[in-house]
């Protein structure tokens, strides 16, 4: 898929709403004669007198049949969301009208359009740099507080403002590397390589800590990896069923969502949780117990938090202090819970809340004090982290940049220490610029763009 | 589910959009509040300062979090769908953001909207009678030409204007009637008897006629009913997939609808026909042979086409002709189909073909000649039947109030005969009045309406 300037200059449509039956769906065309194209079968108002950002009702007609109804809504370029002439169709929400009002634009000279062609638009017309216009995608597939502040923010413009001003500051570096080239018989030195040493460092810290978001920008696009382990009937699905059937009924209270297919990940204090190969862990049993072997020891690693369960009515002192030394040599952060704590041993129960104060006791079946495990929990992962305005890298493509930028911001500066010719230092800074530049779209290619476009969904 | 004064005040709010992903989701918000409630979360431009019909970018926000970037499009009462004033927010197509959008607007004060509030409200302030309401919710279903054509007819106010002029001559007699027993003491007779009956004579025609029409509507709202029977590996679900495969390309080639889900319909230029208990008619078999049962013969009966299928490697003239006539005793529409005409013995396709001229032969395996199989399918049902425009009658609700009304003429014309006096024919006359009403709705209870609004959808 590629897109050339003459398929640049087509009027696009399609179905901007999700497929399915509802009272309404909204068609969109973008393009220099989107509003001609739609004046073509509405019969109503002259469309193409009408001012943008108003709507017109009338009837969608192929000759004399009325196929539906509508509402028109009008955008004139450059206000539109691709800075094109936009129109919106908003229809009975049926997909037989939508089908039909779609293949009469198309005979009468629109093309259906190529996923993510819309945002595409957007971005090549200038209304979006390349990391807001994929944020677009994020946002629409944002299903917690945490992505949705993430793309909301990289979409506004935030960690591309970041971005940008990391940017300019070497640009002006390599400009003044560049003219003393220009003077190169002279040997003036325009730029203090001390200041230039500085900035790259200090640049280098900021990108640091933008590669170090990612492990947190990731987990908030896809949810925390986390485990629930412990011995056979321990209660690891109970609690699992338990904490996914609240999030279930929360989730149904507002109407259903896209997400019943998804088993299991649950979304805790506006952070979603994913529950690593969780089918696979009903069936196998205690994770701790076959460390040995190498597979499982990988999934624990891979984990970002475990729920270690105890079975209060099957466990003793002893076995939950060899359990716990074992967690500790993992490194993963994990929590102690105490499960069936309404048949426990309250001799156990006492000694284990003497030795760790920490430990969680909770009935997964009668669903007891499980409101103190997800504090545990929010606690252990600092939801606060993303909730202070922070930038955070979340799309794998900006953090490959960055590595990419971070090795050549080191070439630089061992560029500098070896007192290397000006014309390697600037290739080097030309190299940094470069892969910050395809973050935002500065640098780009037609491969590049078509991989990051044809992801998104059509009508976007 | 009863509407009372009060909670027509509310503000209602409701996604209109079907749920799912998709580029964008549209809100919607109705009542006298709905551009007050929605300007406090809204910022941007002063949404109560603008006119109607206008759109208006800024942001949801609560508080100081921005929840999306949003299109506000005003409609402002009378000139909206339900005559109230209407906001519609179209925000990015993510559940998460439209839930907390519509979690924000109901703790301002909205309340969530009944499934067919919307349309129930554009009901009660008069901007549609109940048949031409209830023809929303038929739109929105449509999956058909036919089904799309009725609807649309309905909506328009087709059905409603033929109801609604047999009302008004109705009306004309029963106050002549009526004015008579004003006279009574003085036996004036200001309608004449014989004109009366003339008049309610034509009714009924019409009614009959629509009630007759009623067999053709369902069929185009719910499918044609229809069986492919035959002998064990005759070919049936061969032939059943080969026109299931064709359908679904079809449809898919617009980008996928909703209807993958639904297994045996086919849409046949535009009719759907719908394949009754064909999952269990492939394990089963040939349903001619067991007609003994009386379930079978039920199934057979309630078809309103069956398509026979011969096989051509497997049987004789003389097994056909036994055949034909078991089918022909059955009273049912059918098609003589023979299969595998790729395999068959050439002397039994001659001596068929001689015999019966309108045996139609096919490849199911290799989809040969299924196009002529459609068209003889297509002119047993006689699609043109509701092209010509002609008022078709597809609610059952509106069928039950014509056999009613039919039954009320019936004894309308019986008082005639018995010249029953003048109250009692007035009675007969207001019934059918009545019913006649109770198909627009100028007749209603809440119980009624309940019933009828409670199908829809939430948000239309």
């Amino acid at each position: 898929m590629s897109f050339s300037l003459s398929e640049r200059e087509d009027t696009i449509v399609a179905l901007a709403t999700p497929q399915g039956v509802g009272a309404i769906a909204v068609i969109r065309l973008s393009g220099k004669e989107a509003i001609t194209l739609c004046n073509k079968v509405f019969k109503g108002k002259d469309l193409e007198k009408q001012a943008s950002h108003t709507i017109h009702f009338g009837t969608i007609r192929d000759g004399e049949k009325i196929i539906d109804e509508v509402l028109v809504s009008l955008f004139v370029a450059p206000k539109s969301f691709t800075k094109e002439n936009v129109v919106e169709i908003s229809t009975h929400g049926s997909s037989y009208i939508v089908n039909q009002v779609i293949k009469l634009l198309v005979r009468h000279g629109a093309r259906p359009a190529k996923p993510g062609e819309f945002t595409q638009r957007a971005f090549l017309n200038g209304k979006y740099d390349l990391a807001q216009a994929e944020a677009v995608a994020d946002l629409i597939h944002s299903d917690s507080e945490a992505s949705h502040l993430a793309a909301m923010n990289q979409m506004r413009g935030g960690f591309s403002g970041e971005i940008q001003r990391l940017r300019e500051q070497l640009v002006h570096f390599a400009s003044m590397i560049e003219l003393e080239l220009d003077f190169s018989e002279e040997d003036v030195e325009f730029a203090s390589r001390d200041d230039l040493k500085n900035l790259v460092e200090k640049l280098l810290r900021v990108i640091e800590e933008l590669i170090g978001s990612f492990d947190l920008g990731n987990v908030i696009k896809n949810g925390v990896p986390t485990v629930i382990a412990g011995k056979p009937n321990a209660g690891k699905s109970t609690l699992l069923n338990a904490l996914l059937n609240e999030e279930k009924a929360i989730v149904s209270s507002i109407a259903g969502t896209t997400r019943d297919f998804i088993e299991d990940e649950i979304n805790i204090g506006g952070m979603v949780f994913r529950f690593i190969d969780t089918a696979g862990l009903r069936e196998t049993t205690d994770l701790i117990e076959s460390m040995g072997v190498a597979r499982t020891r990988e999934k624990m690693k891979t984990a970002s938090l475990i729920l270690y369960l105890f079975d209060l009515t099957d466990t003793s002192l002893e076995e939950v202090t060899r359990d716990i030394q074992k967690l500790e040599a993992l490194g993963v952060p994990y929590i102690k819970v105490a499960n069936k704590v309404d048949k426990g041993k309250p001799g156990l129960i006492n000694d284990l809340t003497k030795k760790y104060p920490d430990i969680i006791l909770i009935s997964a079946g009668l669903k007891q004090n499980l409101e103190a495990l997800k504090s545990k929990i929010l606690e252990l992962v600092n939801l606060d982290r993303f909730r202070t305005g922070n930038t955070v890298v979340t799309n794998i493509r900006h953090y490959d940049s960055l590595v990419k930028t971070r090795q050549s911001l080191l070439d630089v500066i061992a560029g500098l220490d070896r007192q290397i010719s000006n014309d390697f230092l600037a290739m080097d800074i030309r190299r940094s610029l470069h892969f910050l530049g395809e973050i935002t779209g500065e640098i780009t290619t037609d491969d590049l763009l078509d991989n990051i476009f044809s992801k998104f969904c059509i009508g976007k």
